[in-house]
Formats: structure tokens, sequence, C-alpha cells
């Protein structure tokens, strides 16, 4: 079974970057790769605020935040 | 042939943190993950810098930068 990883992010550059780069490097036979929009999907901010994540781009790996650099803080996106 | 990817550190818990999840998740099949401990190889700290390496812990693949949260500026390091 593959574990979870969810990149959240906000469309920004610095988050396309992350996501081209870092997201793509994962592996996928490892780790089932969810990518979030948070803000076209806003639906989703509470649930990443529980996590912990603070800004975007974020990658989540089970319980764990990572913050890959900085593109935009969640209290912007909603 | 497989892509480089650097992970550069200071030993620091939130250096362990990423390198036991951020880096272990990376799909080695494709690249090849070298780690440097910037805090014992100081004489890496030139070429960290001129990467554009600001904070441990750092990911950098082919010529990007990715600051993973922040355990400790390069300048503290020497």
């Amino acid at each position: 079974m593959r574990a979870k990883a969810v990149f959240y992010h906000a469309g920004c550059p610095v988050c396309q970057s992350a996501e081209q780069s870092v997201v793509a490097a994962l592996d996928r036979s490892r780790y089932d790769v969810e990518v979030v929009h948070l803000g076209t999907d806003k639906a989703r901010l509470p649930e990443a605020r529980r996590l912990g994540v603070q800004s975007v781009p974020a990658l989540v790996l089970g319980t764990q935040v990572f913050h890959v650099n900085f593109g935009a803080a969640l209290g912007d996106l909603g």
C-alpha cells in the first residue's frame, strides 16, 4: 500500500516550480500523491490549517508538513 | 542516467525530519541523491552559497533550490 502525500499549492510561480521539481521527484511507487489547489478549492483550507500548513507550497507526508520555499501565506487565500 | 539531487543540512532536528521524510520519498531510480552535512563539511559551504542555498535543510534539484522548512541560516554555519 502506498503512503499518502498531499501537495498544497495556489498556482503561484513558486508553487509551480515546487510541483514540477520536488513533487515530480517523489517515488510514485511508494507514494500516492494528491495535488490540491487551495486557491480554487477553498473547501480544503480548514483541512490544510488543521494539518499545520501555514503557507504554500507545502508538502504533507503522513502527518508532517514541509513548507517548500514561500509562495503565499494561507491567510491570504481565504 | 539519473538526475542529481543534493540535500544540504546541518544535523538539526528540522533537517533530520526533512531527510527522513522528503529525501526518503524521492525516486532513487531517477535521482542520484547526495546528502551534505554543512556543519561538519564546511568546505562545501561556498558551493551551497553559489547555488543559492540560504538556509538548511535545502534540497537542490538540478539548479533549483528548495528550502524545506527552516532549521538554520547558512550564515550561522560558518
